[in-house]
């Protein structure tokens, strides 16, 4: 398994008026946390759109336990669970600085050659970086 | 079934640079249906909250099938298919103006009594409004 | 001057913990008054966007006077006052539905060729629309 | 003169189909900069609202240069000209990671007290920390 780990400071244009997370921001924050978790292994999605390769989500599900805030600085960890083909699985988890599992999520991402609008293999650069972490 | 319609114009704040709808962006447009589809039977979420029921999103999930783009009137379709109890279910389903279905998403909401924070069922007066829409 | 108006709903997504819309989204309130203005007057940027133009934003500005707030009905009033050259300004008046002023904003936007990534006069097609909204 | 600096990863959330980052969500921006300008000297607006004081913008301005896009690390400027009374302007410079001024922005901002609706003076701990910044 792939794991990684960011943190995320709560805006305040991004609560509610309930004084929680709006419920949609949590999409953002999966966003950059699966962006940072490739960051983390020398890659960037940017170059990845640069060199004709996308990205889309097809999937996504959020959990919602207990209520983030504002200015709270959370914790998102990051994993692949399985080999991504010609899509990827992530999961996540968010957790405030006390520690508490506020929520978790998932998200699906099909790898979209740009020219052909075909989906396409997980490139090799992004396989090799990920290989140490599925024992085969 | 209790189902209701609902449409929106995608604004250009909402697309990415993928010339796409962001994929968050789905969560607002759920939250504008149901609200919508409350009105449709003469309530509104707002009637709720001012006295005193909140209703926090527990769960979402959403499938995107094709993209939604700048400026399409999309039509939100929302779907009530069990009576609500602590709990209600929303399903939704994205349709643009040739009415190719762009993607389907669900949110479960829970009814939340503001001075205990305790859940509660689902208040009488909706009850009533959706009584008709499921036969016994 | 040419004047025109369109009606906005305020999403929850848009709230703040303050209880009032966020001030950052006003500038999207902006925007789609500013694209129904030119539905009105029979054309859309996404014509304008899809024949080699696009319409960046120079300069945003914001007064707000009194809070928007989850689910008011906005009227947004929108003002050319001056003839569009190589750019256009946009003036803004936010009403509730009591017919209070909540708060007035300003944009320029500058016509770009997108081919050449150079400013270019107003496309005539709007000039003429406009024509009888500026007196000699 | 105070003065104080930010960094901001642009999210893919952010931009729009231009590529560009979307005019409105500089003012996201240039919260997250005055906010963290707060925390460089100890304070945060989180207290502020606990202490029952809110800070409500008044006005907002932004002069757009050049386009930021998807992954830049921006760096926001934020600086305070003159010594907050009822009133506090922060100015703001954004920066790419080539040192280029992509634009400026004004905010103005109001000190409310909560139970009382009303404005009142800039709160003493944060007159102090900012007095070594203004000479008389």
């Amino acid at each position: 398994m792939f794991h990684s780990q960011t943190q995320i400071r709560v805006r305040y244009a991004e609560t509610d008026q309930m004084g929680y997370v709006y419920y949609g921001n949590y999409a953002q924050y999966y966003e950059v946390a699966r962006v940072e978790a490739l960051r983390q292994v020398g890659l960037t999605y940017k170059m990845f759109e640069e060199s004709g390769l996308m990205m889309p989500v097809l999937y996504l599900s959020c959990k919602y336990f207990k209520p983030a805030r504002y200015d709270d600085l959370l914790t998102i960890k990051t994993m692949i669970k399985e080999k991504p083909n010609v899509r990827v699985h992530f999961f996540y988890e968010v957790y405030n600085e006390q520690g508490i599992l506020l929520g978790t999520g998932e998200t699906t991402l099909v790898f979209i050659d740009m020219k052909t609008n075909r989906p396409v293999k997980c490139p090799q650069i992004l396989a090799d970086k990920l290989a140490s972490s599925f024992v085969e």
